[in-house]
């Protein structure tokens, strides 16, 4: 019998709204969102889901959030709010991921229902699977605490956990229905916090965006000294690239290429090697920065260009590498981590390079012997690179 | 600062095959799709989970696959086919689950590669829900075994498994990349599994397509007496109409209807309470039975049109109804599946009701007295209905 073909599109929607002290009684914006998405559905309920660390820093929060859906009663907020470790933890150990379906299951949080999670990308991640899977799909709420969080992973379409010690083995590409990213709460972040996530808007400005990297060169000093407003615009531009990026390519990431993950492949092995120690947004500059001198090294950009990569990381306060990145024999921990980073994308090797400030390209190769000199160059401190 | 809008669509596509003998080494189908899909990859993996019950129906599939892959070598199979039990309890302990996400992390299967389940529903949904999370998702190909999975679930976009003692508490929609319907697999059911996918056939002819209903009517007693190629119709006609239902409309079920759902709610139910000894053909069967006489009782369909309905389900051989389907009291369970259903669709009560033969109206509230008087009809296996 002839063969039957399916077809269908599916269409997917959603905000990033940036707000000042989100769970203020004043502030409407996000009883305005919960009550007009899908106005049909009568009873919607809330489940909160909270960072530990953004509890510690802000010891009133689960309380203004019950006072604020005390008055803005139209969504039933569950009384009983998870408080859940941050950080890596949280994504290695499934005991937290079964906390959030346990307590999907016996609040009856159904798929008109929400669950909004406020921490750093690993929160997020783990609670947004959990959301994603629970009911085959609950509608998600993104409230980045951090500013890595706020201006990349939290405003993307990826969840997941991390499984068999591989980083995210288990994940779903599903879009939150809303981001809110309140600006009150990078007030508490360490400097190493504050400054770790601007490393990807190094990133996205030196794969998709010469203006803004030169509009961090600019500003890298008022953002090294925690300026709320050159904060506020690194945030906004930054969200706004990764979301464009994510529009016009492929958002499920069914081909081989991820150009977002320009200097990502060694920093996933070097966090993982350090145990988490090193954070996502600095082993990223070091990523950055190893690929950029790479990109020098084989002939993609200029001496000088390169330099002015590893200007604006130094200036904002990061170390350039780190002894693992070290290329010392064939079998070197990140050479090993060039092949794990094939494997989760699937079939070839595809990294991104630079071929100026503001455009990459793909290739499907990377010299070993070159990889060694640009790690060895950076090891050295040394900023005298090929010219 | 002004928010920020994401909006994209992503398009799914594929294909329902229609084969005899998938595995015979004449039978190039399998392997020019493989070959076909993304050929810019190079090496492509393949791991096959097998419902017990087909190797067992079927000692040579094993050795006749790897005779296969030995020939069409451009796929590498893993030679590892992991055997698993087929029905409910593969999808109620998560042991299997673990095991299909074990076989892919231990045989590097990754985003290019495939994972093919060979069997039931609830084989295919479970290998399924492991496959699309697995990597954020690896490409997965359904062979349904069984009359139900060939013209039904095998050939639509969900995933998933029990938890927390509840039907596909957790899962995924999304699409495989492929369907292989291989009559041979059918020669081997029982007459009980034969006839019991044939229930989601009279259910989509009675919402969809009245030409088809009659089709049914004129074709139950070739159907009941095992016709090959009454069968191949009513699979290729019930597929066609199921994907077409899930194309038109809410592919992934953002809202609150499902009309496909049609004399599933008390199905569902009905199916744990009786540790799935009732089969989930025969279960509809029943549903259908029941919200049929319910149309009739409410006025929607005249009493003869009710009266085709359970003829056509008594000339296939199905029971009518079951003593757990009785409203005896307030909290009869068929009542609180009632309840389990709206919460599991999330929001407002959404059921399916006949307007007709080939028409279907969505309803929002089931009368408790109406339902006891349908199903004790039905009980006193009386067919003198409401004129």
């Amino acid at each position: 019998m002839e063969h039957l073909n399916q077809s269908f599109t599916v269409q997917y929607q959603y905000n990033i709204f940036f707000t000042s002290a989100l769970f203020s009684p004043e502030n409407e914006l996000l009883n305005s969102f919960l009550v007009n998405l899908n106005p049909a559905v009568t009873v919607k309920k809330i489940l909160f889901i909270i960072d530990e660390g953004v509890a510690n820093a802000h010891p009133a929060l689960i309380k203004e959030i019950q006072t604020y859906f005390y008055k803005y009663n139209r969504t039933q907020l569950v009384q009983d709010i998870l408080v859940i470790p941050g950080g890596e933890v949280v994504k290695n150990d499934t005991r937290y991921f079964d906390q959030v379906l346990e307590a999907i299951n016996v609040h009856g949080i159904d798929r008109h229902s929400f669950v909004a999670a406020i921490g750093g990308g690993a929160v997020l991640d783990m609670a947004g699977y959990a959301a994603t899977v629970a009911h085959r799909g609950i509608k998600h709420i993104r409230i980045p605490s951090t500013v890595l969080s706020q201006n990349d992973s939290g405003v993307g379409v990826k969840n997941g956990i991390n499984y068999f010690n591989k980083k995210n083995f288990l994940g779903t590409f599903s879009p939150p229905v809303a981001v809110f990213n309140d600006e009150l709460f990078l007030s508490t972040l360490s400097d190493r916090d504050w400054r770790s996530g601007i490393a990807e808007a190094i990133k996205v400005a030196l794969i998709k965006d010469a203006e803004f990297f030169e509009w961090l060169e600019a500003n890298a000093t008022a953002l090294a000294a925690r300026d709320t407003e050159a904060m506020n615009y690194q945030i906004w531009k930054c969200a706004k690239l990764h979301l464009e990026h994510i529009r016009s390519a492929d958002p499920f990431e069914n081909g081989s290429a991820r150009p977002l993950d320009f200097g990502h492949w060694s920093a996933h092995k070097l966090e993982y090697l350090t145990n988490f120690e090193v954070r996502h947004g600095e082993a990223v500059a070091m990523g950055i920065a190893l690929d950029s001198v790479y990109s020098n090294l084989s002939g993609r950009i200029t001496a000088d260009e390169a330099q002015r990569v590893i200007n604006l990381i130094q200036q904002l306060g990061f170390e350039l590498t780190h002894p693992l990145l070290q290329v010392t024999e064939g079998n070197s921990p990140i050479l090993q981590g060039l092949e794990e980073f094939r494997e989760h994308l699937g079939g070839q090797l595809t990294i991104t390079l630079l071929t100026g400030i503001g455009s990459g390209e793909e290739i499907h190769e990377m010299d070993a012997e070159i990889l060694k000199q640009a790690a060895e160059i950076l090891n050295n401190q040394s900023v005298t690179i090929q010219h």
